[in-house]
Formats: structure tokens, C-alpha cells, sequence
């Protein structure tokens, strides 16, 4: 039973996060009701990340199984032709059977942008904090050094479902161009409000509120006091999600960029 | 008595376009009430261009007579704290009392981006007409060349309150960085329309609907039946007003981007 994979990207502003919820306006629930217009049947979503209220994804990865009989290059166009361009599916295609979004996914990487500009940028402004102060970004790195590897991170976010809260960290980066910073995320997988809560760490490092040595006694504590505030939603994107090594299922796509 | 001026930004997809206008809402109107409640009185504003409904602006000039007493830097941080990031005012300065941003601007500078992508991109949708189609530069480009000069441009737009439709047409550019397609038009003024109806015709020309070489047919019909369609609205952006050969007013600039 062949499974369908699809990329999909959306400016999260007007949802409540992706998780299907009653009587609340989410990315998982239009994008099921359009599907299912298409497929006449409510099909399964899995997700590679169940991104929070208010965050965006460029790359973001579902997948739903019984894929056979379905022309993927028309569901595509459908599905756009009722959500897009606030819901876009990028690529469609047949992936093998035991594929699925979530369980088969090896990393997740996403992007936090922070606008140090004296005034906001209306071109920006939904998908950039817009944070006019000075950030020093030495020890910003410096910490995000100490944050990278596998850790505890349950100072940094929440499990879900009682799970583990260890999660490998493979990538920390804090560049600036210009008024603007970014910081790059790269796990296996993320916690609850990771992301945020790493990168509004590193924000109060870089405004010199926390020293940019103590992040292995915050690691240590286990406790989300230890970290620093959590930064707002709209300025984070899921970009990609990473497959295995040679991200094998893109070859059969419909569509592209 | 100094005149304030100032430079603003926008989104104007949520606005009926600049001017003001009863039960509807219009940039010049929140701008009109935002600065009435820090004024304590409704500025007589005057503008370098009155963009129509859902255009955007990066760098419109408004400005007031009236601003002796006026502390600008409050003023650009109580309106910013009402309108932004919407609507932001990027830099308040005061200039000489003969100072008028419509007439005493010498040029306008607007900007307009289409995206060629198969699907359309949920970050630049509000910016950016999408138009998934294959446009060939050259011609347009040739087009262009037959439209940048001083001619009457009736075809292409309407005069405001019945006054000369002769203008002068600066530059006329067609970039093409990936996916992306940026006209860029700078005039001493533009007719009502006048830039979508620009842009409309050298797509249709870019599409081979329309001959490359027919621009000076078109300019001498002097009918809006001889130009092609006129494109969206929402991918046009006032970048610039020049004022002037230096610039002068900007010395006392209040703010920054």
C-alpha cells in the first residue's frame, strides 16, 4: 500500500498551530478537509513536526498511506487550488510503504529570525521577532557550542506523552546580515517549545542578562527555570526535514519549487 | 512654520489604498487619526503618491505643516506604537516650511515583483503576484526601451481631476533573480494605474501576446484599449521618492531603518 508524501509550506499566522483540534482553525485540520474533498475519505496525517501556534514551515513533511489509485499530480493541484498561498503543498509523491512523515524522519531543521532594526519592517514583520536592541553575538556562539551534542534538554522544553527529553543537538548557528539575525536549529528531533526556549536563551546571552558559560549548569538542572524566557512563534520556521542519507523518496516527485 | 515629514512603510493589503475616504479603511486614515491623537489636531497631510487599494510602500513621503512645537522622535514612537508593523513611520524630520511631499517630489520610484514558481510561496504571497508561466525577458526589455522618455501615456493610465497625461518616463527595468521578476519603473509622476498597466503590458509582451516592437503604436493610440491588461495590485510596492538633487531634508532625519 503505497504511502503519499508531501512537502508542504504555510505562513502560520491565522492557525493554531498544526494539531487538529475542535472548533479551532489549524494547519492539520484544513489541510485534512481539503484532502479529503479530493480523496472522498478523511485520510490519516502523519507530520514531521507539530509545529506550535503561530510558527511557519517552509518544509514541513506529512504523509498519509493508501496512496495507490490516487493521481498525486492533480490532488496537488487541488489541494493548492483551495489553501494556497497560505497553505502551499510544494511536492507531492508515492513514497515506499513503510514510509511515515514523523517515525521515518532523522533530523528536523529550523530557522529563528530576529529584526534588530529600530522600527519594524511591514515586509517582515510576520515572520521576524522584531527585537530593537543590541546583541552581541561572541557570546551568543559561545554558548550555542555548550548546547550542541546530546543532552537532557528538559530544561529547554517539554516531552510529549511523558517521553524521553534527551535529543541530540547537531547544530546551533547564530548568524547576522545587516539588522537581521538568524539562528539555525538542527536536531533529531525537538521538544516542546525547544527551539524557542534555545533561542530566547541565547537572546538573553547575547543582551548580557546570562552568562555565555553557564549553559552546562542549565543543561544539568533539569528544570525549565534554569533556561531563559521563550521567544514568540512568529519568527520561527520548520525549513527541512531530513530523511536517512540520500533522501531517496524525492526521486518519484510531482511539482517542485 | 516647519513642515514634519515623514517617511513611511506599509502593507497595504488590508487597506482600500491611500486616501482617505468615509467608512473605509484607508492608510491616509489610520495615519490621519493615529497622529490626531498625538497632535491633538487632524494634520492636513499631503503625499508623494497615492497608492490604490492593496499596493504596498517601503518609502512614501507624507508630510504637515504645523510641526514647530512638535517633539518628532515621540511622534514617530506614539504612531509606530499604534500602527506598526502594519503601517510604520521609518523616519520623522522636520523641513523647511516650503516643503510638500507631493509637490515638491521630483521623482517616484515603485517596484514590482511577480514570482514564476509552479506554486505560489506562502512567505512572499502578499508582496508578489504569482504567475506560473514561462516570460521571456528580452522582448519586454525591448518593449521597455520604447516606453522610457517623455510621451503621453494616456494608453496606459488615468490623469487625476482631468490634468496632462504627458510624463516622464526615467527607467524601465526587467530583472529575473530565480523564480523572480522585478520591474522597476521611476517616473517624475505616474497616472492613475499607470504602473500595473506598465507592467501588464510588457507580461502580455513577455508572453508573446503582445509584439515587443509595439510600444510606440500603443503610445500613440492614445487609448487604454491599446495597452495590455493592467496586473494586481499586490505585488507593486512604492520603493522611493527623490526630492531634488541632494536630498536635503534628510539632515534632521529623526530614526532610522
Amino acid at each position: 500500500m503505497a504511502v503519499a508524501r508531501l512537502v508542504v509550506a504555510y505562513d502560520g499566522t491565522g492557525f493554531r498551530g498544526w494539531a487538529r483540534q475542535p472548533r479551532v482553525r489549524t494547519v492539520e485540520g484544513v489541510l485534512t478537509e481539503a484532502l479529503e474533498r479530493v480523496l472522498r475519505r478523511a485520510p490519516a496525517l502523519s507530520v514531521a513536526g507539530r509545529t506550535d501556534a503561530g510558527v511557519h514551515a517552509r518544509g514541513q513533511v506529512v504523509s498519509f498511506p493508501g496512496a495507490d489509485g490516487t493521481d498525486l499530480g492533480r490532488l496537488q493541484r487541488s489541494v493548492n487550488d483551495m489553501l494556497a498561498p497560505e497553505v502551499v503543498v510544494v511536492r507531492c509523491s508515492r513514497a515506499s510503504d513503510w514510509f511515515d512523515a514523523r517515525r521515518s524522519a532523522t533530523a528536523r531543521e529550523y530557522r529563528y529570525r530576529i529584526s534588530l532594526a529600530e522600527v519594524p519592517d511591514p515586509f517582515r514583520a510576520r515572520f521576524t521577532w522584531h527585537l530593537p536592541t543590541e546583541l552581541v553575538l561572541s557570546p551568543m556562539r559561545r554558548a550555542a557550542r555548550d548546547l550542541v551534542g546530546r543532552h537532557d534538554f528538559s530544561s529547554f522544553g517539554r516531552a510529549s506523552q511523558g517521553g524521553t527529553t534527551t535529543r541530540t543537538l547537531q547544530r546551533l548557528s547564530v548568524t547576522r546580515t545587516g539588522d537581521l539575525v538568524e539562528i539555525g536549529a538542527r536536531a533529531d528531533a525537538f521538544l516542546q517549545q525547544m527551539v524557542r526556549s534555545l533561542v530566547g536563551t541565547l537572546v538573553a546571552v547575547g543582551e548580557g542578562r546570562i552568562a555565555p558559560d553557564s549553559m552546562p549548569v542549565a543543561l544539568a538542572a533539569r528544570s525549565r527555570n534554569a533556561a531563559g524566557p521563550v521567544a514568540p512563534p512568529h519568527g520561527l520556521t520548520l525549513e527541512r526535514v531530513f530523511y536517512g542519507r540520500g533522501g531517496k523518496d524525492r526521486d518519484r516527485s510531482v511539482g517542485r519549487r
